[in-house]
């Protein structure tokens, strides 16, 4: 049977998604806590993998179980394996065997959070990129709108990114200021190993006055990683929300 | 010449904004970073004198120092000295000598945040009441509406509280619900002991059908802290905000 559950974690403490040789990965505690419930072994796939400090309140997995569960009594007992690490289930639902959180997924968004004030962050701080200089609304917003769409994004991208093509298509990137600092929200069908937090160091750029609109334009026409401004940290970002169709997330 | 400083803090490691016997409070961290800074012995006096775990976005304090300093090179020298403590200077300012953090003020704003799901927090734990039930937003903010105004407030004061009269005016009490759980808004010139917390305690009641709006609304005429939902715990609450007239802000 195969199950997809929605997951939240906190990011600080884990080498990211994905199982390395060296730390902790969010993968590793969820599939100890699945094996400890099902005495099973079992293999989980992930929606977006995560890099070592990004959060997630909705990143979606897959994993096949040999029985039966009830979606709620799974998830219950998911989270009571997973104390203490800061790892929850939301949910989790049994869904049809050709689900598949990675390539099913028509839709990811993510989060980032900045705070731009002189005084250090210490209720956000875990969360957020702190930029202890004002930041141009205004200016960030003009530089964010000509990089929607379909674009060759080889500058914002990891020159580790194994993605075949570095053509994407980016359906939302918004900056809006709260009481609190910055969010900049971002969304597309999928995205290159860190665009988002290389579109928002430019962005952070742009709203400090170190380059105009104009440049994050050429710097994206450039086509070359070295024309990138430094890479936004992890603590920042949180992806959100995965969406699938919704006849793939039919009663199995 | 007398400062006024905006304080952010996280209040899961001390003991409440007031210095006491046992543990560390804000207001010792804030001392001593002002003493290093000045070299004379201090006074800080808050707008709200927040209990154990209670947080601040905008706690508000005074100070006498001898000299004249610029508010925000005072600031960032506070900042400073108050490193590695989850306390922050967001500003500072020279105001008249008759502003008085605590008497001058005119209203506080407060809010508190519960999490109502299955799933532990594990992004937002520190900061929320976690209720693993699901809480009727529309009979909460039934319940909250009659609360408003001028009352006897003995119900939801502590047996500690201190003020001489349970009459207080509360001006607003909003409940709202966003992406990740519920707020409770409360406004007022000023609040008894745990009154927030009390407020919030009867409000979850309601929310989990343990009480309907006319309970509480018996609860309060009842001028009985016997008749108290338990109260809200502490780690929920943040200050937001302290309003003061505008000619006691003005330049000294």
């Amino acid at each position: 049977m195969r199950y997809r559950l929605t997951i939240e974690y906190d990011g600080a403490p884990f080498c990211g998604w994905q199982s390395q040789t060296n730390g902790v990965a969010v993968q590793d505690v969820l599939t100890a806590a699945v094996e400890k419930f099902c005495g099973e072994p079992v293999t989980i796939f992930a929606a977006g993998r995560t890099d070592a400090g990004v959060h997630a309140r909705g990143q979606v997995a897959h994993i096949d179980l040999h029985a039966v569960h009830e979606g709620d009594k799974l998830r219950d007992a998911l989270n009571h394996h997973l104390k203490p690490h800061p790892v929850a289930v939301l949910a989790a639902m049994r869904v049809r065997d050709d689900f598949d959180a990675r390539f099913s997924a028509i839709k990811r968004h993510y989060h980032y959070r900045l705070i731009s004030r002189r005084a250090p962050p210490v209720l956000d701080r875990p969360h957020v990129w702190w930029v202890p200089r004002p930041l141009d609304l205004v200016a960030m917003q003009a530089a964010a709108k000509p990089l929607l769409g379909k674009h060759d994004f080889t500058t914002f991208r990891s020159s580790h990114c194994q993605a075949k093509s570095p053509v994407k298509t980016l359906d939302v990137l918004d900056v809006i200021a709260d009481e609190i600092g910055f969010i900049v929200t971002a969304s597309a069908r999928s995205f290159l190993h860190h665009q988002v937090r290389s579109l928002v160091g430019a962005l952070k750029w742009v709203g400090e006055g170190k380059w105009t609109p104009d440049e994050v334009i050429a710097a994206l026409a450039a086509c070359n990683r070295a024309a990138c401004a430094p890479v936004a940290p992890a603590a920042g970002l949180t992806l959100m929300k995965v969406d699938y169709p919704p006849e793939i997330l039919a009663a199995p």
